[in-house]
């Protein structure tokens, strides 16, 4: 690709469906947890940009860039929880990455689905250092499109084999499980959430709804559970009772961030947490005792989807996977951008080039 | 397009070389302009956001988003001197609009071709309002990639006639006056800035030394002449001599970003400068006497580019001139991301989904 400067490579919806299934989701997800976990390891070089934001009454249009001084990688993404009434996607996104050097973007590709398997793949990765030890059952509360790709993280990554679903529209649990049919799982819809906790070593919480909500109370959440909180991921919007999260060890991405937009925004803005990348690092403990009730408050954090691009473009060379987007400008002369415009009017089929 | 909601609409550079000839570059930057004098109009709407920039010892890659309320748009733009050693552009950009109620992108276009074009075009929108009554002479010092669409930009709007090109660099005026040539100017290449000066009623400045030069000299500047300071765009980067600014009333697009980045940063923080919309809009005068020194000194704002990526959006019906991207995920179902992932693999040509 390097001869032809003109040249970005893209991933399309379908180069990535086709890429996805290709390596295999499990693989895919086992992989990229690794990528997590190496970008985790040097969490310390990393430039850490806190996202910015466009709000409006519909919803909210982000970019989260961040920079390892080598590459550089941004995220687009929406989150409209009205969208789905006209059949569109609450959450779009796409991402760039790029080199530091340069500047030039060096791949352009989806991140919708790629978000999906990016966030499982982290969940899973937290879940390595914190949840309890033989966990094979998890309860997945929320069965909406982050479900599935849960599951197969946690199967991949944590050998869980059970899973015990619970979603308040029940058709969502039946389509989840009809999803996972076959790929090795021993699924148990629940009638409610409690019954969904119950046995259950590791407690996902994934649910869409764009406020405050208690999908977990204090006393569904016993000793030596691992909760993988999902869902609560923005001002305003949260999932579990604060008793809970005074009763756990709270893990976390990027603090700063997390106090804004995670569970713990309930709490008090010194409450003790331990930022996720120091444990991966051998820095700190995880899991520190059987009764220890861990809580991964996960929000998504600009070095994920780093690392998720960092894959994707580790993949293109072998799958050839992708498409050439000519993106960049690339006159002979690189101070003659003008010559260029005129050498392609000349070129035949143009019009005149004055008006 | 609407009924694809998978598909944004990708403006290439070949498709926008197309666009310019097609449209015409006279024509293109006048109606440009209008785009812009409209958004400029009603600059306070805006979501004035500054742009969001990672450094890197080589140079810069930032993002410059900008809202309406109603449409999105941000520009990824590199800033790499060094860049051209090796063939390639110092600046490349691309850029995105969105639509703020939903958050789907609606265009994704090559922006380097079109940041050159949007930036002459905001170049001679202000000196429709600050140059001198009946002037036909421009000097153009620094003949790099910007020369030409400053020239035309100028002769489409202000009706200026004769050029007088000086570059430290010979062979650049040699080549801006070939491509030039036929295009209805009457052009000086001179010796020196002085020479270039004399006789001119603007004088724009538009050349790539990353540091503090001192392009014109305080005795250069004669009464009564509008600069239009195009070069000094970053920390560190001015072309004017202190002594200049000094006399001159200086007009601005965002007070916050111009004091950083632009020759005012030469001057205490607090020296009065007017903002450019308001003189636009009508709030205050331009241009108020003959003998009067005006600058504008452009550093180049978020809201040009949105105005530049509304004028493409709005020719792509009638020219056909772009590419439909599979960019966005768009599964039967809304929440069903996983049950798309599921179909793809099974329609035919793909390998197990599972590892």
């Amino acid at each position: 690709m390097d001869s032809k400067l003109n040249i970005v490579p893209f991933v399309s919806v379908d180069h990535m469906m086709r890429l996805v299934n290709t390596i295999g989701v499990e693989r895919f997800l086992t992989d990229l947890a690794a990528y997590i976990e190496e970008d985790f390891r040097r969490w310390e070089l990393f430039d850490k940009t806190p996202r910015v934001a466009s709000h409006s009454m519909d919803g909210v249009i982000e970019l989260m860039p961040t920079s390892d001084g080598q590459l550089y990688g941004f995220k687009y993404v929406n989150g409209h929880p009205k969208n789905t009434r006209d059949g569109r996607q609450t959450v779009t996104a796409f991402g760039v990455l790029a080199d530091v050097g340069n500047g030039y973007p060096t791949l352009l590709t989806e991140m919708t689905i790629l978000t999906a398997l990016r966030t499982a793949a982290m969940s899973a990765v937290a879940a390595k250092y914190l949840a309890p030890e033989g966990a094979d059952t998890m309860a997945v509360i929320g069965n909406g499109a982050q479900s599935e790709f849960q599951a197969l993280a946690f199967k991949a990554i944590l050998n869980i084999r059970r899973l015990r679903l619970y979603d308040i529209d029940p058709s969502a649990s039946r389509r989840c499980a009809r999803n996972l049919a076959g790929l090795g799982f021993d699924v148990t819809i629940c009638a409610t959430a409690q019954q969904a906790v119950e046995g259950a070593h590791i407690v996902t919480t994934a649910t869409a709804d764009k406020q405050t909500a208690t999908i977990l109370s204090d006393n569904m959440v016993g000793a030596g559970v691992h909760i993988n909180a999902v869902g609560g991921d923005c001002p305003g919007k949260t999932e579990l009772h604060r008793g809970i999260l005074l009763r756990s060890d709270i893990f976390v991405e990027f603090p700063e961030q997390t106090r804004v937009e995670g569970e713990i925004q309930q709490l008090a803005a010194d409450h003790p947490v331990t930022e996720l990348w120091q444990v991966i690092a051998g820095k700190v403990a995880g899991r520190t005792g059987e009764r220890q009730i861990t809580l991964f408050d996960s929000v998504g954090f600009a070095i994920e989807d780093f690392s998720a691009l960092r894959y994707v473009r580790d993949q293109l060379k072998a799958t050839g996977l992708y498409q050439e987007l000519d993106l960049l400008a690339d006159p002979d002369e690189p101070r003659d951008l003008f010559g260029m415009l005129l050498r392609a009017a000349s070129s035949g089929k143009l019009a005149a080039l004055s008006a």
